[in-house]
């Protein structure tokens, strides 16, 4: 009686579907990441006409421009494509197509949520990735906590991540302003972006110096993430009211007031960075501009350079004029990635010789590929090292 | 120019592949809760065969006992089921079969993870449901952090709930230590169990007092939830190899020593409970047993009672003496919740029997349904409010 008790208690709650069975028992792997790197990707479905995965690391077709490779079904209707090569080492999405419907792979649990679509996640190890690895070092924490916004009198949602030790060191921290981009929200770089576990390996290493990491909400149309604020699970929309029309630009001042008066802050301009992802990137100059003693340290990482035509803020008048007091006032660190392929690349070419023009220093860093969470997490290894030094 | 630039924004990342499309530009609804709380299904897939909806709100078929009703294809390719009746308050949970793959619905991003598989979710609202809502009240803050456990010399991860105003009283809160199912992890009762949200609204009402949540991990096999651990994005597992061998019981002293470190708490008795669910409400029950001094609130929710015939522990050894030892120092609240139709309703009663003949007493909460969410997230509504009175 006990014994089938037990055997009650493991199949449960639907636990036993919790990965595709085969015949003999065997459970799918998938994906299969082989010891040279190569990857496989399974999925039983014996009654599909076509299955394809769709991923980040195959190459665009010449057919349709479409990254995805066709699987090949077995005798049992066991889909799988392998990799032709190894892969580098990268954290990873894909799909599958069955059918011409996409859905994820059910034999992978880990999924990110980008606006409203679903991506398999995996990591090939090594090199940088590994700075996307949980490792054994002393991990920060992660808070979602609240705090009431004086100018729209609502309560927003924002995402904190103290380093290790904070609890228990009783010193205070410089912090890190780190801003999504359109679509995203205040999860989106603990997500794709990696931020916990870049943050915990780079200062395990010694390579960044202990730092609070704030990520607010930027759509200030928004409480909170899709399905945390009071619009219930709502579907994620990508264009939202107040996404780039100097709101969140102009009521920053109160992100880092709310964050000043929660945590044991260093107070000071030479302890603030702020830095943000194309709309983020956005509002990190636009934000640093705007304020010119509040942040000495600015990333502007595939940024939108210039507002859109049809908005009327104060915060973007006379912008030539803000930018020489912010540079007069001698930033730590100004600094520009972007990636060769990104469609905002020419308006960032403009955008530095602008700054060259008037002598203004930054630090620049070009990498391949375009407007990926690729280059974002790349940038982001490479900015926080140099920050309050 | 800029105006191609600004499309280009909104095109990018495969943000316009967010949702389903028809050839009209309509964007599909799934799930559609209609204003008298039927709910309609839709998924676009027209070279399918069969797409059957499957989810928690079906009755189970006669034919194979599943959960599932088809589907039903319009010209265009769209597939659809509509609810016959109005669906009743409650937080429910779907998935699509399409041509017998199980997928999730590409239409709706909010999804639950339990063990390895990802399930869809919707909410109707009313009720008791709307304790499981977001609502416009103060919040609090969910942390997910690391403790070093003295006994495994591992960090483990630990989610906690600090209610809203914790930053700023100064008080000291009670804890309620909150322990999942086995193949749950330390995210299993924020997701599922909905306790930020839960508690948010219990305390906002009045019905609870202000306290502090901590839901540790309690397999002991495990570091932290699958994909947050230096194991990386493994497949999840339902059974680990230290789960109910006494482990988690022996050791839970060095929880409640961390929590009592790092939070304000009020370090006694009567302001700790701890309660859980299946093999957590198992961990319950022997936890509060082996140390008779430390909770004096324990709630069992579909409890496992007995041990495995096959383990070994002190931490089970004289379980009468140890349960007359607890009962002698008079728990506030001994509180046990099950299902009629729980596969371990019999068990759980053949433990009521034997705490009724050594009259022992107990609240105890019987509801419809087996062993599911719904099920404890009603035990928790019912308990919380009985706590630190």
């Amino acid at each position: 009686m006990k014994r089938l008790l037990w055997c009650l208690v493991l199949l449960v709650a639907g636990c036993a579907a919790s990965a595709q069975e085969l015949r003999g028992g065997d459970e799918l792997l998938s994906p299969e990441i082989l010891p040279d790197n190569r990857v496989v990707f399974r999925l039983f479905a014996p009654g599909a006409q076509s299955v394809e995965v769709t991923g980040d690391f195959l190459p665009e077709r010449e057919t349709d421009g479409r990254k995805a490779e066709p699987m090949n079904r077995s005798e049992e209707g066991v889909w799988s494509y392998t990799t032709p090569a190894p892969l580098a080492p990268e954290l990873y999405t894909y799909a599958f197509v069955v059918d011409g419907l996409r859905t994820t792979d059910p034999n992978n649990a880990h999924v990110f949520r980008n606006v409203a679509t679903l991506y398999n996640i995996f990591l090939i190890e090594g090199g940088r990735a590994d700075l996307y690895r949980v490792n054994d070092v002393p991990h920060g924490t992660v808070s979602y906590t609240w705090y009431l916004s004086p100018s729209t009198g609502e309560e927003r949602r924002i995402a904190i991540y103290t380093p290790a030790g904070y609890e228990s060191s009783g010193n205070k921290y410089p912090v890190l302003y780190l801003l999504h981009g359109m679509g995203g929200d205040e999860e989106a770089w603990l997500a794709f972006g990696r931020t916990a576990q870049i943050l915990d390996n780079l200062i395990a290493e010694g390579w960044a110096k202990p730092m609070i990491v704030a990520m607010p909400n930027g759509n200030m149309s928004q409480q909170a993430a899709p399905g945390e604020s009071s619009h219930g699970f709502e579907k994620p929309r990508f264009v939202l009211p107040h996404t780039m029309d100097g709101l969140m630009e102009s009521r920053f001042p109160e992100v880092v007031q709310y964050v000043d008066s929660r945590y044991r802050t260093v107070r000071r301009k030479e302890a603030r960075a702020i830095a943000g992802l194309s709309m983020g990137g956005f509002h990190a100059l636009h934000i640093s501009k705007q304020y010119p003693d509040l942040f000495a340290y600015v990333g502007l990482f595939s940024a939108v350079i210039t507002p859109p035509d049809s908005v009327q803020s104060a915060v973007y008048d006379r912008p030539a004029e803000k930018l020489a007091v912010q540079f007069a006032r001698l930033p730590k660190l100004y600094w520009i990635g972007i990636g060769r392929s990104d469609f905002l690349y020419d308006e960032n070419e403009a955008y530095r010789r602008e700054l060259d023009a008037k002598g203004y220093p930054y630090v620049y860093y070009e990498s391949e590929g375009d407007h990926i969470w690729r280059n974002w997490r790349v940038y982001l290894t490479e900015f926080v090292p140099r920050l309050f030094r």
